[in-house]
This record gives C-alpha cells, structure tokens and sequence, in this order.
C-alpha cells in the first residue's frame, strides 16, 4: 500500500491507494500547527501497511535532494511550519521511503498520468485560488533547477481599467498580487463566487491569467495546460482567457485549439492526491533501483 | 568526426571536432539563400570522414520528431529558408546521424558541457542580438515540449521612461520588440556600439533583460543563466540587470550571488558550435542504442 500526503495551506488531504494511482481511503485534516496536524496524518496511516509516501506539499519547500535542508518547509509566514523537516518527521513515524515535492508538482504529475494530459510527456497545472502556483511535467520529469518554479509570482501588465493596488507582500502586483482569490475580493469587495454575473470582474482575471499563460508558453511549451483551483470553478473566465491569449499571441506560435490545449483538470479535486501518490510510487521505485 | 553547423541569420558556422567538444577545423559561410549556402555546408565536411552531425539552427524550426514536417526551419521571414527541409537536405548529402535543435537550445547544452554551467544538470542561456532567443538544459536535457522555447516574446512591463513603440512585428513590445539590437537602434537613433557611454541607455536595457530573467527565474529555475549575444558585449549592462532583478524579486526566493549566478558564457563565441558538436554527439548515441 501506497501513503499520499496532499499537504496545503487550510486542509491535509491523506490517503492510501495502489502504484497505479487508485485511492483507497482517504481522510482530510485541519492544517493547524505541526504538533496538531501531524499525529493526525500518522494516525491515518498507522491503520495501512505503507511501503512509501508522497507529499505533494505547500511551499515553499527545499526539494534539492543535496541540500542539507532537503525535506524541510522553508520560509512560509504560515505559522509553526516555517522550517519544518517534513521529510525527516514522517520518516521518523514511518522508515519507509518519502517522496516530496510542491503540491502543484504533485497536481501535475497525477494530471498527466491519469488525468487531462493522460498520455503526454508533457503539462503545465497551475491553481488559481487562495494562492496561485504552478508545476510542470517535462519530458516525463517533474521540472526542477535550483528550486521548485515559483510561477505564480511572474510579473504581469495592467489591466487598462485596474487601480487596485496588489496584494503580494514581495511583489505588490505579481501575478498573484493582481489575480488569487484574495485579490479579487479586495478589488471588488466581493468574494469571487458572489461575484458571478459581473463580467468586468472575469475579463480582468482572464487578461491575467491568459498573459501568465503567454509567458509559460513561451518559456516552456507544455503539450497541454491545466487550470485548477477554486477561482477557476468560475468558468466564465475561460472564454475571456482564450480571448486575451489568442489577441496577445498573435499567430506567432501554432498550438492546438485553445479549447483543447487550456482546460479543467481531468482528476478534478484529486489530482493532487493521485499526484502524491505517485510521488510515493517514484520513491519506492527509486529505492528498488538502489 | 563528428559535424557541427551553428545556423545564423546572417552566418553559418560548421566545424569538425570530437565526441568532447573539442573543434579541430571551422569555417564561416554567409546566409544567403539554401541554393548558396548549402553546396559551401557540404564542401566543408566532405574533406572529413563524418560520422553524426549536429544542427543549431535559427527559428522557428520544427523540433517534434513525430511531426511529418520534423527538421524543417518553418515560419521564418528569411528569403528561401521558410518550410527549408533542414535535416532532410543534410541527410542526402550525408546519410549518417543527424541532431537538430534551435541554436540557443545547443549553446546552452555546450555551456551545460563546458562552459559556465560546466559540472551543473541546468541552464539557460540567453542570447541578445539582432534577436532575442533563449536555450535551456533542464536536469540534463533541453527544454522542449509543444515545441522548442521562444523565450524571446514574453511580454515585459515598459520602463516608465521609454516612448519608443516597440519593433516585435507580431508583438509591437514583447522583449524582442524593446530590447533586441534594432530595437536599441531605433529608439536612441544609433547603433548599441556608439552608445556605450549613455547611461540611460543601459539602465533602460537592464530593465528589460531582469524582467525578462525574473519570469525564467520563476518558471525555470536554472542552476546559472548565461548572457551571450552582441548586445551583451556591452558588459555594463550588467550592473543594471543585477540591481533591477534584486529591487525586483525582492528576497522572494534565495539565490547564489547574482555576479555568479548571471553570467558571460565561458566558451565566448563558441558556445552554439560546441552545442551543436554535442547535438551531433547525442545522435550518435542514440543511433547506437538502436
């Protein structure tokens, strides 16, 4: 049996489930603080005879196997997380091997394995909501360098009509500044979903999110993109996304049907957990291989 | 012996050399059109017992190896170059191995090999000229997906001095379109090279390149970036991208010292052709695993 930790900012997800990415029990915890939430998930996975874990979590996260924080949270303003050895506390609770990485990451890897970009190399999984961040497959590899990509704090142009000022404590008007969920309620003094039927407030998240997309498209062509998150529930945004990509674009780039090549995730609100799950199984094949 | 050619816009580069990258014989041709430029491409390895060549061509070309059209140069405005059946023509005059990919994608695989990301599995090379173009290797291997990157046309926010419209044909100002050669021409009236003692000329230009190295920085995450190009000739450049991606990432992410981390390349002028030997290299090995 498999172990899945999707780890984010308001809620764990846990689950077991098979190396080909079906969950067999899953379970959802309040992300507090470390001392309370942990020996929940530990207790969760104490019922399961687990061969490995993955953990698709929040960040940001070292995930530079030669660092000597490797494993670790590391500068997060979430309180009681901020350097915790992830990695090093599960292992402690369960000597199996750990898989670990960015929850957008995780998000992708189930997306293209048994999601939307089912049988491609290839995919770009961003999340729209509280946050914004992304991850990507790359010729069948979770994309990495010096870090995990941090794609949801690009720098974006103005919306003609947009005054407000952002909302990012790093970047003021960033992508995230501008477009997350907390921004959008700031600006229009609505939670988005109450927000439904004012186009103005969709025309501005579609300019947004379609130049972010402009930009991953040309510095990473992923074969298909991946639009999750609570904000994009709001699916009236896709139509203004198409919109601004194919007007920003310009023909320069052949790509298939935007409506074919930008689309909702195919695992729904799973594919993080499928994704961690798959963590688990590349770890356990990591370990076999040694 | 293994073949390189380094296809520019204005010059072809092919030389000799061996499976470590060394060049034992070089030669410069002038791009005029295939019926000219090519018989000369020939000449030159004819007077040598090849075994593979690799390709670094100018784009777009056509990178998918499932694609009917694979090996072609494809959109480019160049007189007699569009639809070009690259590898096709290569491979009539020589039926051996041949590698083909865009030429910043080869310098940066030549810098990941031997030069300023020597020992490192990551990189992006950047390259300012006449265009604006960038390479990645990414944990080992070039960045491709859809397509090849075409880093060169993200969109960059406009320094709030700068009047000029932008010169990108598809774009008006993407990055290309503000910070390419032409684009330095036309907006100061003189040529980069007669401009070095304008300070504002530089700042301006370091602007665009820190944007431009930010959302790499964010989507990619590269071990080192490496700036080639004529452009970046002028190496006072430097201190203005440094201090506008420092006001700009704002300590959001940890980074080596951007003097260490943002830099020349380490085999100069040539960094595509020894790509482009290792292009060649690579499909030698792959031809050999079949």
């Amino acid at each position: 049996m498999l172990g899945a930790i999707e780890a984010g900012g308001t809620k764990f997800v846990c689950a077991v489930g098979d190396e080909k990415g079906n969950i067999a029990a899953r379970v959802q915890i309040p992300t507090t603080v470390p001392e309370e939430t942990m020996p929940q998930v530990f207790e969760f996975f104490k019922q399961y005879d687990i061969e490995a874990i993955g953990i698709g979590s929040f960040g940001p996260i070292d995930v530079n196997p030669e660092s000597p924080t490797y494993g670790n949270i590391t500068s997060t303003p979430k309180k009681g997380w901020r350097d915790y050895p992830f990695v090093k506390a599960v292992n402690e609770a369960f000597p199996v091997p750990v898989g670990f990485n960015t929850d957008v990451n995780a998000a992708a890897l189930g997306e293209a394995a048994y999601g939307a970009a089912r049988g491609l190399d290839s995919c770009l999984y961003l999340t729209v909501g509280t946050g914004i961040g992304a991850g990507a497959v790359v010729q069948g590899r979770l994309l990495q360098g010096h870090s995990h990509p941090e794609m949801g704090h690009i720098l974006v142009r103005r919306h003609p009509n947009d005054v407000y000022k952002g909302k990012c404590p790093y970047h003021d008007d960033c992508l995230e500044g501008l477009a997350a969920g907390p921004a959008i309620e700031e600006r229009w003094g609505e939670k988005g979903i109450n927000l439904v039927d004012r186009a103005e407030v969709w025309d501005m998240e579609g300019c947004y999110i379609a130049q972010a997309l402009m930009q991953y498209i040309l510095i990473v062509s992923p074969k298909k993109i991946i639009l999750g998150g609570g904000v994009m529930n709001q699916t009236q945004v896709f139509s203004s996304i198409y919109k601004y990509l194919d007007e920003q674009l310009n023909g320069y780039i052949t790509l298939p049907p935007l409506s074919e090549y930008i689309v909702r995730p195919g695992l729904g609100d799973n594919a993080g957990i499928t994704g961690s799950l798959l963590l688990a199984r590349q770890a356990l094949q990591v370990k076999k291989l040694i």
